[in-house]
């Protein structure tokens, strides 16, 4: 399939003139009514055992429909619909740029029960290489559980130590960390992600190396950190007496310079079309999560991601919430003016899953060219950050409450707990607290509260989203994990930009490698009457040079 | 002593309308010279070992002519000294607020060699009070170092489990993180902090419960979330056989109820001129880290804190590096319209540092009254987020090098790794690698590149600034903490408000009060003909009652 057709322009839309018109006065949660019980109770939608309520945004019926307008005049189902079907769009018209398909949602087909919408199909050769992939994995890490891929000496792997940066890291991280009561049983997964070497460094003094499978995670097979931290364990494999072809293996793109190596013991591949931050359901999540968790808790996560992406095609906003999610934050962004976006889980599990998010959204939407190769007309992706609560509430919601400035927020919660241990202290369970202490968030937030004291006074009128479960399992986070990234890839379909590419990183790796080599030559002063350059001044001005 | 006189307003000071027409053409570093080696060479300050560079703000020696005047018309330093004898600045004026004075700066005065200077005499009786516990918590730790503190059977303790929130966590844990080069062979440091009853179930599948210290930490002794955890945790003890008084310790403030109570085997105290934000030099931070690492780490950390509040109090901003910073941060916020600030630590030990920052930051100043009660008339403290480098190129600077806003940077960085162990790989270090792409982030940010290809233009113009220390050992530790909670204060004397209270945070408590009750005897239908509470609304449209 070829580029499909250029969208509209965002700011040029009959709905953009209409919802910077009624922008003037956006509704105002603070006015009488303005929070009410039947506003609470309409405003909420829900798709895959997932609740969204969005009656503390500051959006009225008429707002709604001019989002809706807005979605359609983008056409944003139809190039959501046009992305799953294999269509080039990391692309910029005109402009040397990656011309490749999109088809991360292609890691989670593996499922003959949830076939494709006859609206768009995914392509038969992305599903059937990730078909292949998940059935080789399945296999590895059957031999892992049976023994049968061991050590040298025929022992089982208990540790994993998992090397990359990005997307190899930050996904596989967070979803490790949320997943923690699906662990196998004396299994432990380490990342390795910096190229500080304190990083190598610890992790080497916490893992069994004669128990421990390297699993080495670049989708170019080039990238500086993780070339350098491998090389890094190599060597301490080495320094062990150890074999590193015996514990080593890699996930990479086929015909990248991994993939050519004969160092690993197995190959995993991910494709030029999965980006790296959508990479977590293909192997680059698969190995570390599957090694971990097992692959039955790594497929129900999947299955999970599927889900999400079938109910993400739906026209209706009531049951596509990566698409209502969206539309909720071009509101805040490009009409109300915020410029940040904080996430809060109320699950301590997702304690890293913010930091995947933020590169999610900010690598894929901090952009300022459309797919046009025109400069942008008004905002795009916003500064994601946050912590989990109700730790946050102890933290930075001050600035949240009483801050002369306005931060919009995206709550995360499950009506139950992983573990299910919990106890009754004054009457309620820690579960009913920490639900007390979210929704009450929301209250406050919108709300405020007048005093005489005007330090203790609120303002109120501040919005906020919640996204409910029923309990955080290996499916329900595949369902949330693709709504933030169908979420991400909606806004950047709105906004006419490319979701998918990211030169934004490559100025910095270009005069890194001018600085490096000053490191360890650059004491030599600059021949006389030459400039010093400004990469000699700072390192002198830094004192890693001699002044 | 009494509280001082009531700033001048820091928007009607001449410096201020000074400061806002420069900022009609701030320094463009994009401009020929505007990034040059003199500049670079000229642009720094340092102090306690500490190099502060900042020629890629946007900064003129004009501007800084009128941020230094700012400081002396709001009188910074004097703000600062009156804080450091013990005036009552944590308070609003003519209205009720905590009237206390703000002397964590004593926690760190043990050392006979790092004298008051004769502006700013530490009180006699706050620095009493923090010489006892120091020594008790040292006497303390000997006796678990000897095993004369053990369990019932007389085995040394090897771990503990610190519960508490916000100040009593992040601060803590953060560096307990940063210092792992150090900790005590064998010991570890679990900490329990969410209410969300998943996080001590987690962490008591790690912990070995009869080898562990459970350290209780709320300085009210009435904090929601601590005495919920620590009732789990008792509960798990019991459960296990073990006699919670042998195990349970504490740190709080002289009269609170967890100090009344019997149940501790020791109580360290901590004072409510401490704000929880500030309390990681005090008993807050001792027991755990002086458990994980020893005391005479925690001494070392300690002193680095000292050093740097005696710098703080220079009027030379070449060598006050907080007031330094916080001016920077000023002329950001208020004269370029900047509304987040980026910390990025180019250390991996400094993984959680920005979560301790942000709280820091955040619960200080996000504010919006001043300390005469009357509204703020320009902006206050930022939202402070970040993560480390160089992970976070390959995550959100994207947006940092693209996007369309603007989002200043403080990049920490140091010479040498904790750990010393470092290999070549392709002629340079791993550590020669991590500085090079430090100082060349600064570089792209400030100097951006024209490109025919929109898509890979940069426009540069992004100011940054780099504190760079020789290695991460404790004292340094010390110091750059000090730096950020005397920055941070520096920026509420200039801004005018109280940056050492925190009422924004009380009305979520109040809200989940109400909502608490709801979720165990809320699904009776509401008495007929009354109207339905926004409470229980929101509990049905989240599923939690039923509908």
């Amino acid at each position: 399939m070829s580029a499909p057709p250029q969208p509209a322009s965002f700011a040029a839309t009959a709905a953009f003139r209409r919802l910077s018109e009624l922008a003037r006065r956006p509704h105002d949660l603070t006015a009488p009514g303005g929070f009410s019980p039947a506003r609470i109770a309409q405003m909420r939608a829900g798709a895959c055992e997932l609740d969204v309520l969005y009656a503390a945004q500051r959006v009225s019926p008429d707002i709604m429909a001019a989002l809706a307008d807005l979605a359609r005049e983008m056409g944003a189902v139809e190039r959501f619909r046009e992305m799953v079907q294999g269509a080039v769009i990391n692309r910029i018209e005109g402009h040397p740029s990656e011309n490749r398909r999109v088809l991360h949602c292609a890691a989670r087909h593996l499922f003959d029960e949830l076939p494709d919408r006859p609206e768009a199909r995914l392509p038969a050769d992305a599903v059937a290489e990730a078909r292949k992939e998940a059935a080789r994995l399945a296999r590895f890490l059957e031999g892992v559980d049976r023994g049968t891929v061991g050590n040298a000496r025929g022992e089982p792997f208990t540790e994993m130590i998992n090397v990359g940066i990005g997307g190899s890291d930050l996904g596989p991280r967070a979803l490790y960390v949320a997943l923690q009561p699906w662990r196998k049983d004396g299994r432990r997964v380490h990342f390795v992600s910096n190229v500080d070497p304190d990083d190598p460094a610890h992790v080497l003094r916490e893992a069994h190396l004669e128990r421990t499978l390297v699993n080495v995670v670049s989708k170019s097979g080039s990238t500086l950190e993780t070339r350098t931290d491998e090389t890094l364990l190599r060597h301490a494999y080495v320094r062990a007496g150890l074999d590193p072809s015996v514990h080593f293996v890699c996930v990479t793109s086929p015909g990248s310079p991994l993939d050519a190596s004969a160092q690993y013991r197995e190959k995993f591949h991910t494709f030029d079309y999965v980006g790296g931050r959508y990479s977590a359901t293909s192997a680059v999540g698969g190995v570390s999560l599957g090694f971990g968790l097992g692959w039955p808790a790594f497929e129900e996560f999947l299955r999970g991601a599927r889900e999400m992406d079938l109910a993400s095609q739906d026209l209706n906003l009531e049951t596509n919430l990566p698409l209502l999610l969206a539309l909720l934050g071009v509101w805040n962004r490009n009409f109300l003016g915020l410029e940040t976006l904080a996430v809060i889980p109320y699950s301590q599990a997702l304690s890293r899953f913010v930091a995947h998010l933020q590169q999610l959204d900010m690598e894929s939407n901090g952009k300022s060219v459309t797919r046009a190769g025109q400069p942008v007309q008004s905002g795009t992706g916003p500064v994601v950050w946050g912590e989990p609560g109700t730790n946050s509430q102890h933290a930075f919601f001050q600035l949240l409450h009483q801050g002369p400035g306005v931060v919009p927020c995206e709550f995360l919660g499950f009506r139950e707990s992983q573990y299910g241990e919990d106890l009754e202290v004054d009457g309620t369970t820690s579960q009913h607290k920490l639900l007390a202490n979210l929704l009450a968030q929301v209250i406050a937030l919108a709300t405020g509260k007048p005093d005489a004291n005007p330090n203790r006074r609120f303002p109120g009128n501040r919005p906020s989203t919640v996204i409910l479960g029923q309990r955080l399992t290996p499916r329900v986070l595949g369902r949330l994990l693709a709504l933030y990234e169908n979420k991400v890839a909606y806004q950047g379909f709105l906004w006419g930009i490319n979701s998918f590419d990211q030169e934004g990183v490559e100025l910095g790796k270009v005069v890194a490698k001018r600085v490096l080599p000053l490191l360890t030559s650059g004491a030599a002063p600059a021949p006389s009457g030459a400039p010093e350059s400004i990469e000699t001044a700072l390192l002198r001005a830094a004192r890693i040079l001699p002044r």
